[in-house]
């Protein structure tokens, strides 16, 4: 009897912890950061803010688009940071998102891309229509 | 017969045509950029990316709504870009707004703005009230 | 019969009065200011924004949010403007946010921020979740 009561009191434990975690981890945002410089502190600002944005509540959505100069975080070659790009990209929840038009302007091909990294056709449309669906909005300055 | 098969073929390939075109450019939408620097960089930019949101779609809505330095966009002798932005502000839609409190703040009087630049009694409250109407948002920063 | 007359005039003055104040002053609104650099140029602007945007309708709600190098305008000795900080942290409808995390990156301790400012655990999610509340976003670049 005492070891029924046991495995009853933990099972009731259980379900209150299970029941306790949603309000102990904050609820689950989505944010897009606009980078357009290929300014390193900007750079480095933007793939901390992913870990940070990620450590708050692992559910968070983010999404980093990139135009005009920006385009140079996913170009290895263009930036020092390629390692680090590489193992953000690799991590559930967070998306890359290159457009297009700056691509042609800069005559970047999808070939010189770093893997995962996904093709827009237009970058500021991009980020207008996360804007739209709810998205926070954040411009990746920190220089 | 073949002819009349051969014309009925012409008109439903015709109508697949015309009913694929709306598909075939995005939703139109509209956004508003933020500028705040006289930075000819960014000025640059803001211009290039007027010229690329019409590009996607000609009916996309933008606005550029300056204040603080961002003034000097539309002041000839200020900024080097003076006849792109002509050409800018005579495309539809497209509106440059200027922040009354900026030109008082910098004693720019109407007389010196470029022609059709509009002047808004409160910038910052311009661009909040067109988030608020559900227009996109970008900060035009690119140095 | 004439005194009577005076006063029911002057009721209806007033009442007109009160009626048209509303539409003397725009529609308040609110809007959160982010601040990622510790640039004096974007410290000056972000401060004087705070000003305007007060004098255009004292009933606007003004956030300003800091995180990254953003969090030197309200650590004394970091900053030059600490006076002009303390100010405006006094006024109505003005709220200076910093961000915990970063705090924890630069080993900044709570006794060493100026009084007042309000410390938030995410300053992302703060800013995100007031966008989603419907306040207005401007990101504070001035340089």
């Amino acid at each position: 009897m005492k070891r029924m009561l046991a495995i009853v009191g933990c099972c009731l434990l259980a379900a209150v912890m299970i029941r306790a975690q949603p309000s102990s981890s904050p609820k689950p945002y989505r944010v897009v950061f606009d980078l357009t410089t290929d300014d390193p502190q900007d750079q480095t600002a933007v793939l901390r803010w992913l870990r940070e944005v990620a450590s708050v509540n692992p559910q968070n959505e983010m999404e980093v688009v990139m135009y005009g100069r920006g385009l140079a975080l996913v170009v290895p070659g263009r930036s020092t940071l390629t390692d680090d790009v590489k193992t953000a990209i690799g991590r559930p929840h967070v998306s890359f998102k290159v457009c297009e038009i700056a691509m042609r302007n800069q005559k970047v091909d999808k070939s010189q891309l770093l893997s995962n990294v996904v093709i827009v056709p237009d970058g500021i449309g991009e980020i207008v229509a996360r804007q739209k669906e709810g998205w926070g909005y954040i411009k990746a300055v920190a220089h």
